[in-house]
C-alpha cells in the first residue's frame, strides 16, 4: 500500500484525491495540505480519516508518506518538488513544472542526486483516444510520421484575472498539445513557428495574451506538426488529432455524451463534445495516478518524465518568442 | 449501335431517354411514343431528330428498332411487352411487370417461345451503395447471410389519387425492397408476414391503403429479412440496408448533397439525405439502361429477369394477404 | 445512509456490490449472501468489514438492513423477493423477475399489501445512449413514434449448459429489448410475431432453443417495433436502436474503446464495439443502483416497476408462443 | 448557343470538351486545337463534326467563336490568353494563369482594354463539399472565420519528369488550396510561412522540390489558415477542409465510392476516398464550364477572376520564398 500526500487541494488536487481514494486500490491518502482549504474538502477528508494541513512541510516530513502529488499553483511547484525529492519522496508534479527553465533544470539536477520517481501531469497521454493514436503509430500502422495535426479549443476563455497570471496561451493551454505532438510521434521538436491573434475577446489582447493560435513544429525526424488553438469554441471542447505517415493516417474525433443523432427537417444532428476537460479527460486522470502508483510499486520509470516536462516548456517558450519576433525559433535558442 | 424505341414518355420514360441520349454511346433512340406527350418532350425529340408517336405500334412494327423500353402505366405493361416480344424486340420493362400474376406468367411463356432479352426496371440493383452490399455478400465478406434489414421511407406520400390506383404500398413502394432482399442475399423468399398501420395520413387509410409497414421475410436458406416502410419521413428519403451474417455485417447509409457538417451551440449537424428517388438513384437509372444495351450487344442475359419481376410481385401479394389475414403467408399460397 | 444486503454474489451481484461500495455515497453494504461464494469475494468483503452469509435469511431478518438486491438465480427470485417484501425491505430484483407469470403476479400482490419500493434490473434504461433516445422521444423531438428498430446481438453464445436452463433466447436475451421497446415509446405492446432460426450453432437448436430471431411488436398506439437478435456477431456486441416518428428519427450507434480510425490501403477502419455487456453497460449498472438508493431516500417510485418486469415477460412468452405456432400472438392470450 | 473553341486537348482539355458536349445544352464546340492531338480525340471530334487544328490561331481568328478555353501547357497560357482577349473572345484559362507574375499582370492589363469575360480554372470552388462550406461561411452560420484548415494530399506523386517542370509543389499542387483559403473565407492573405520536407521520395528532393508541406497563412482579417500537403497518401486522395469561427465550425470529409461499411473481426471498415481528382471533382469540372457559359450568356462576371488567379500565384510564390528563407513572407514582397 503506497502512502500518498497531496499538496494543493484546488480543483485538480481534489480530482487526484478522488481518483486515489475510489479507484487506486493499492494507494492510501495519508494527508492533504492547502493553505486555503475549502470547507467541503475538509469535511470529505475528515469523513475518511485523512489528515489535513495548511502547509506542505508536514507532508514532506512525514516518514510514513512514500509519494507526494504537487497540485499547488505553478510558481510553487519546483520549491515543493525539490523539497520532496530531498526528503526521498516520489513526486507527481502537475504541468507545467515551472515557467522558468532554470527551475526545471534544478529539479532535474536534484533527481540525479536522489533517484526517486518523478512524473509530470500530462494526463492526456492516458486518454483512450490519444493513447490509441500513439499505439497505432508505435505499432507502425501508419509507417513513418510525416504530418501531425492537433486541434485544441476550449469551450470558453478563463477569467481575465486568470489570463493575466496564466503565463499565456502557449504555456497554459497549448503546452498539453506540445507534449502530445512529442508523445504521438516519439520524436523531438527542433524548431517552432507560431502565429497568434486576438479574435475571441479584445480584453485578452489588452491583458497581453492571444486567444487564437496556429503553431508549426519541425521535428528532428523531418516530420511537421501543426497545432491550432482557440480559447473559445461555440460548440464546446474540441480535442482532435491525426497523424499522417508513409503508410496511412490515424485520426480521432471528439467524445460526446451519447451517440444519439436526430434526423429532422433541419438536418441530421448529433451531440456536442463532452463539455470541458473534467468531463472529457476524467478517466485519464484516474489512469495517470494509477500508473504513477504502479510505477512506484514496481520501481519502473514513470511514463512522463521531468525531461518531458522540460521539452514542453521549451516548445512553449519558443512559440512565445516566435510570436513576438515573427520568425521560426529553434529550441536551442531557449536558454536558462 | 442499338436502336431503341421508348414507349411512354412520363417521368421515368424521360429519365431513360436522357440516359440513353447523353450517356450510352452505343445506343440510339429511334422513336418515342406516348398518347399524351408533353410539349417540351416533343420539342426535345424534334431537336434531336427522334420520331414521336401517339401509339406504340409504330415502334413495335419498326424493323429498324432492336429494343423497346416499356415505360407506360403498369396496367399496359404486359400487353405491350408481349407484342414487342412477338415482334422480336428486346424488352426493358418498368417495375412491376404487372399486378396480375397470370399476366407476368404470360410474358414469361412468350419469352420461352421468342428468346429475346427481357430486363425488369429494378434500378436500385445498380445503385453504388446497394451494389457494394451485394458485392460484399457475394464475395463472402460477411459469411452466410442471417438477417437482412432494409429501411425504405419516402419524403412524402403520393397524391391520394395516385394512392387509389397504385396497387397499394406493397406493390407500389415496397416492391423495390422485396427485390432488394432477394438481390442482396441471392436467396429465395418462402414466407411473408406483414404488419401495417395508417399513421401518416388517415386519408390513405380511407383509400384502402396503409402508410407504414414492417414486413418480415423468411428465406429458403433460413435467413430472415425485415423491411420497414413509411410514406413520409420528415428528414427525407431514407434508403438504408444492412446484411448481417456469420462473419460480419455490411451496412450502407444515406447519401447527402454534401458532407458538410456544422458544429454550433445546438449540436453537430449534417445534411439531410438526397431528396427523392430521382436525386438519390439518378446514376442507377443510367447504369441500368447502359447494362441493358450492353447485354443486347453481347447477347448475355440481363441482370434482372422476368423471373425476378415475378418473385417481387409474389412477395408483395403475399404481404398484402398477410396483412389482411394477420398471419404469415407462404409464397406458394399465391396462385394465378 | 441506506443499509443494503445483497443476495447472490455471482457476476451481477459483484457488479452491484462494487457500484454501491465505490460510487453510491449514501449507501452502505451491510451483508452479502451466497451459498457458494467465491474466495476472492469473501476476501473483498472481509477487507471492507462486510458480513458474508451462505443463506439469505440472515439478510432478510437483519433489522438494520433497509433494502435487498436479489441477484440469485432466476428461479429463486420470487421466493426471496416475497420474503424480503414481507420483512419490509425495499427490493431490487434482477431481470427477469420470474419465468412464471403467476409468480410475478404473486410478487405484485405482495407489493399491494406492503408498499415497499420494488425495482427491476433493466439496466439498459440507464445507458447514456438509450436514455438519450428516450429523452428525445419524450421531449417530442421525433413526434409520435411510428417504427422502433432495435438490434441486439451478442459477441458469442453462452455455453450450451447455460442455454439449456436459460429459458430461451426470448426470456434470457431479448427480454432487455422487449423492455426497451416499451421504454423508448412509452407505449404498451399488444401483439407479437416472432421468427426464429438456428443459424449460429446447430447444438443450440438441439438444446431446443434458437440463436437468431426477428420479432415484430404491435403497440396499442398503432406503432410497430422490430427487434433482431443474434447469439453471435463476429464484430462484437451490437446494441443499436432507432425510433422513427411523425417528425423525425432518433438513432444510436455502438460505443467503441476509442474513436481512432486508421486510413490505409485497405480502407478506413474504426474499432469494434465495446466487447460485451459489462464493458458496454458498466455505467448503467452504477446508475441504476444509484437511482434505486435515491428513490428509497426520497420515497419516490423506482424507475422500473414490477409491472414493467411483468410486461417484458409477457412479451417474451408471447414471442415464444408465436414462434411455436407461427402466428401473431396477443399478450392477452398469455395467461397465468 | 455559345460557340466555343478549346485550345489544348490533353487530359483537362478533353474533360472540358466532354462536359461541354454532354452537359452544357447552351454551348457548342466549334473547334479544338492541339499540336499533338491523340488519334482517339481526333476520332471523337470527327464523329461530332467538330473541327480539329494543330495551332490555336485558327480558333482565335474564327469569327464564329465566342469563347476559348485555354487548356495548353502553363507556359503558353498568357500568350494565348492575350491573343484571344485581343480577338474579343471570352477566355476560360486553366490554373495557374502563369508562373510569372508579370505575365499575369499583362493579361489583367489587356482585360482592362477589352472587357471580355475571363475565368480561371479553380474548379474546386464548384465542388459540392467546398461550395457547402463557402455557403455556410457566407451565410454567417459560423460567424467570423478564425481558423481555416485544409488538407490536400495526392494518392501518388507525379512522374519525376513532371515534377521537374511543374513549378514545384506550391505552384502546381497547393495553388488550389491557396485559392480555396481565400474562397472559403472571402478574405485576402497578407503573409505566408511555409515548412517543407522531402519525406515521400528522395528523388523529388534531388529534383529540387519538396513532397510534404505545412503552410500557414495570415489573412487581412486577422484570421489564420493552415494547409497541409503531401504528394502521397497511402489511402488515396485526401481532400478535407474546415472553417472555425466565432459561432461554430463547418467541416467536410472525403467522398467515397459507396457508403458501405463492413464490420468484422478486424474492425469496422469503410471505403477509401474516391481515387484522384478526375473521380473526386468530375462534377465540379462540369459545373465550372456550365457557369462560364452561363456568365457569357447573361453578361455577368465569372466566379473566378484573373485577380483570383493572381492572388493564388502570389501566395504560392510567397510560400516558395518563405521555404527558401525560413521566415514569414508578406505578399507585398512578391514583385513582378
Amino acid at each position: 500500500m503506497i502512502k500518498v500526500g497531496i499538496i494543493g487541494a484546488g480543483r485538480i488536487g481534489r480530482v487526484h484525491a478522488e481518483s486515489l481514494y475510489y479507484h487506486v486500490k493499492t494507494a492510501q491518502i495519508t494527508a492533504v495540505s492547502d493553505p486555503a482549504m475549502a470547507p467541503d474538502m475538509k469535511e470529505w477528508l475528515a469523513e475518511r480519516n485523512i489528515e489535513a494541513f495548511a502547509g506542505y512541510n508536514e507532508i514532506i516530513n512525514d516518514p510514513r508518506i512514500d509519494a507526494v502529488m504537487v497540485c499547488s499553483p505553478t510558481k510553487t511547484h519546483t520549491e515543493i518538488a525539490i523539497a520532496a525529492i530531498k526528503a526521498g519522496k516520489h513526486v507527481f508534479c502537475e504541468k507545467p513544472i515551472s515557467a522558468d527553465i532554470s527551475e526545471i533544470k534544478a529539479v532535474m539536477s536534484e533527481l540525479e542526486k536522489t533517484p526517486v520517481l518523478f512524473q509530470v501531469g500530462f494526463n492526456r497521454r492516458y486518454d483512450h483516444n490519444f493513447k490509441a493514436v500513439r499505439e497505432a503509430v508505435a505499432a507502425g500502422r501508419i509507417g513513418e510520421p510525416h504530418i501531425v495535426k492537433i486541434t485544441s479549443r476550449d469551450p470558453n476563455p478563463p477569467s481575465l484575472d486568470y489570463v493575466k497570471v496564466s503565463g499565456g496561451l502557449f504555456l497554459d493551454m497549448a503546452i498539453h498539445d506540445f507534449d502530445m505532438a512529442r508523445f504521438l510521434t516519439g520524436s523531438e521538436v527542433e524548431e517552432v513557428f507560431a502565429c497568434g491573434a486576438v479574435l475571441v475577446d479584445p480584453e485578452i489582447g489588452k491583458a497581453g495574451d492571444i486567444d487564437t493560435a496556429v503553431t508549426t513544429l519541425k521535428f528532428a525526424s523531418g516530420a511537421l506538426a501543426v497545432i491550432d488553438n482557440s480559447r473559445r469554441a461555440e460548440y464546446g471542447y474540441d480535442q482532435r488529432a491525426e497523424v499522417f505517415g508513409s503508410k496511412g493516417l490515424v485520426s480521432i474525433s471528439n467524445d460526446t455524451p451519447s451517440s444519439a443523432v436526430i434526423s429532422g427537417k433541419d438536418g441530421v444532428t448529433g451531440e456536442k463534445p463532452l463539455y470541458f476537460f473534467l468531463e472529457r479527460y476524467m478517466n485519464s486522470f484516474t489512469d495517470e495516478v494509477t500508473d504513477f502508483i504502479n510505477a512506484i510499486e514496481k520501481g519502473t520509470p514513470p511514463a512522463v518524465l521531468a525531461y518531458d516536462g522540460l521539452q514542453a516548456v521549451l516548445i512553449a517558450k519558443a512559440a512565445g518568442k516566435s510570436l513576438n519576433e515573427n520568425r521560426p525559433v529553434k529550441l536551442s535558442e531557449i536558454g536558462v
